[in-house]
């Protein structure tokens, strides 16, 4: 081993972890804002865990010793405990309620927004930190409960400036896919979880198959327009027909799809119980927002080992395409029922329901709008004589609520007005010797200007005429600054 | 090991870690929001790196094999290199400086917030993860950007509401402190260093002892009013006068200082040098702020093997004692020059300064005005047969800027009030059969209410002529809350 003293690391990442800055964090950091605003605006009060919890409490037991990190990234205390890093914002939210249950009001209503640790193999846009952005209400029972978190997050899509042809919320029921399957004898476990995964994909396909291709994947299987076959489910007739006229409803108008549901599950008792609840959660919701923004849809199977009960997924949409149908990018955020997760602790069932918004994905998403923003107002000092001024022209800039800097650094002009680029300004203030002599600063469009720039090779050259500058008392800096940003 | 199937895991915190929630938590996120706001007009952009650095980077070679967490939270990646999570904001940033240098504009100037972790023993108020909210600029030598840090950290305090009176900027150079402490043969290493600490501590009480009383612990030693006896640094006459030349500036008007080291430095050439850069950052801290505000300072003497040239340090006063003097309640932020960082992995140094605001121990010293927070209006739904119309009349008061939420549990009246009462509700909507008949709505004003609240058992008693409440048509609620919250 060297000497620690000549030792000289490598400046090197972790892998499957970021770096982030400039206009593309402010944007993410934003869209956190803005969410969390509008879950405040519900009467949602923040949380903030520690980033560790101990293992047990995460639903790992002692981690294997030969991979402890499997999954996590997990520590022995010293102690002899052993913490992990949490990997979702639900788990220290069961932990906390658990530990604090008779403290807190009830319903709890709380929203979390913070860094997630997945100890998974890093990968092209796989990352092993990423942020949530949740809301949880823990102890209702009540399907206003459910309605509730989709409605809310509606809002908070459209507090990101989502139009409404942007994105659909979705919400399904575990327990009538759970019944359906039960009943066509594909259980989640044993024999039939094979043919189980096999119809929860095909049902997933409805949106870009239509009933005629999710038939054929129920039954014997399917061939795409490319030639490739896709194996079936190998449902009997009647068994593909009980998923069918579930899977159908989704192809009905919105607002009739919870209605038919009733019919379809007329004979089970159970499933009736079920129906007055989805009934219960259509009826609020329809108050709160569209029918076409979130609407009963078969077709979400997201997640199901994990609820109990309303499972939620939010879609973002592309344009139409030729077909007239929306391009899909995927979720951007879903949730749902889950009443054993503080059970794990106390035993006693707590009912609990919640919404995640995947900030990555959608900030991802978002980044265009991030890209045109501009950086601040840099003042550069041409000599270093007018430093003190310069700090005057920004401080005085700040003042009028624009973001302003001065240049720092040892360089000339060229430089300065390169550094001015670099910092995407829009516009760039100029104190030379001249400009202190005559009490005058010069302004600098850079957007005009930036290819200029590239050309300049002092503060002479420089000076001759360009067209997006111009020369203005020191008095009247801040008014011609501000009508430069406006025109 | 029991089957993991009955486990039961305790829920509990883990040691050294904090869960923090509802108001308190919104004020410590405002305050950040606050500071970073500045450092955002200021011209310096957002920085986020992962939370793991490589061991390496850190400034920790291997990981000692029996205590691997040494201080930091450190584990082995699956590829064999040791991870640790991040201990302050300065080491990621010099570590992402190195990596990207050719890609930045220069001088690079950031801001980054987030949490730190530290593997300490925790205790009562020390805990192993706490935020920081640091701005640093890198690549400038400039006594204009060590004066811009400390100009900005008095814009932030002034931004989070603090008075001039309630804190104070103090300055001084780890060059000035170095030489003195060398001319009077007290060295950092060897036999020098006890020393040398004797007489830092003694600068450092310049502000309780005044100067006669730093002179004796410079001296033999010091016996207090309770009669105890603290050792002195026992240097010779002449050492303890230089010691106290220096001292003695800080007795001096504020804006005087800063010219009194010139003549105590005149004989030495490199502490001229200094000089002059320290006249510079005066000069134009001048421009910025009042003297009194932010003023050069020889009893500060922190961090100063971390430092290279100016440091600083901001701290928080209460209000006057009997005799005039302001009470201190210690450090809120500090910082300074520090030339290496960099340097550590490319061997090239690149000059950088920085501040950083201690947000955990600011908003411990701000939560009055936390605790005073609003919570949201409650609806609350005294019959289920009102659920639907409840969140029509949160959405109304939502629309109007309000925030607003509706009771989702299954109790009675007691209990809803007893929720809106936990929740802080400045306002409580009641809705139950007789106002769902009659179109109207009651308010109750919670705090007035309070106390009434504790002895209410049923719907009916409620009732009965409460002064605090009133009953209002649906249509004139969001007014009527309106005005309800502003009397």
């Amino acid at each position: 081993m060297p000497d620690p003293k000549d030792f000289r690391p490598k400046a090197r990442r972790p892998r499957g972890f970021q770096d982030r800055r400039g206009p593309g964090l402010k944007a993410e950091r934003a869209l956190v804002a803005k969410i969390s605003a509008v879950y405040e605006a519900w009467g949602f009060e923040p949380l903030e865990t520690g980033a560790f919890e101990y293992a047990d409490a995460l639903g790992k037991f002692l981690p294997d010793q030969d991979r402890p990190n499997e999954g996590v990234f997990a520590l022995e205390d010293d102690d002899a405990q052993w913490m992990a890093l949490r990997y979702d914002l639900t788990a220290p939210l069961a932990r906390f309620v658990a530990e604090n249950f008779d403290q807190l009001p009830k319903p709890y209503r709380r929203w979390a927004a913070g860094p997630v640790w997945r100890n998974e193999k890093p990968g092209p846009g796989r990352f092993r930190e990423f942020w949530q952005c949740d809301a949880d209400t823990v102890g209702s029972p009540s399907p206003a409960a459910d309605a509730e978190m989709i409605a809310m997050a509606c809002e908070a899509y459209g507090a990101l400036g989502l139009q409404r042809a942007q994105y659909q919320l979705k919400y399904n029921d575990r327990r009538l896919l759970d019944a359906l399957l039960e009943s066509i004898g594909a259980p989640a476990t044993g024999e039939g979880a094979q043919q189980r995964l096999r119809v929860l994909r095909a049902i997933d396909k409805l949106d870009r198959l239509g009933a005629q291709g999710v038939s054929l994947l129920l039954r014997e299987g399917r061939k795409d327009e490319s030639g490739d076959f896709t194996e079936g489910a190998k449902l009997s007739a009647d068994g593909a027909k009980a998923v069918m006229d579930f899977v159908e409803i989704g192809l009905a108008a919105p607002k009739e799809r919870v209605g038919k549901l009733e019919r379809l599950f007329a004979k089970s008792e159970g499933l009736q119980a079920v129906y007055r609840e989805l009934a219960i959660l259509a009826d609020i919701l329809s108050s709160l927002v569209d029918a076409e923004q979130a609407a009963f849809d078969p077709s979400v199977v997201r997640g199901l080992e994990y609820y109990t009960g309303p499972v939620f997924e939010a879609e973002l949409l592309g344009d139409a395409d030729e077909a007239e149908n929306k391009i899909r990018y995927g979720s951007i955020g879903g949730g749902g029922r889950y009443d054993d997760l503080v059970a794990r602790f106390t035993g006693q069932k707590i009912p609990a329901t919640g919404f995640s918004i995947g900030v990555s994905r959608l900030a991802a998403a978002l980044e265009k709008q991030a890209e045109a923003a501009d950086g601040p107002i840099v003042v550069l000092p041409f000599d270093k004589e007018g430093m003190a001024d310069c700090f005057g022209f920004a401080k005085a800039l700040r003042a009028a609520g624009l973001r302003a800097e001065v240049y720092l650094g040892g360089s000339g002009p060229k430089a300065q007005l390169k550094y001015a680029d670099k910092r995407n300004a829009p516009v760039a203030v100029i104190l030379g010797g001249d400009e202190r002599r005559d009490g005058t600063v010069t302004l600098k469009g850079m957007k005009l200007g930036a290819e200029m720039a590239k050309n300049v090779s002092d503060n002479k050259e420089w000076r001759e005429g360009r067209p997006a500058q111009s020369v203005v008392k020191q008095a009247d800096l801040v008014a011609s600054v501000q009508r430069m940003l406006t025109e």
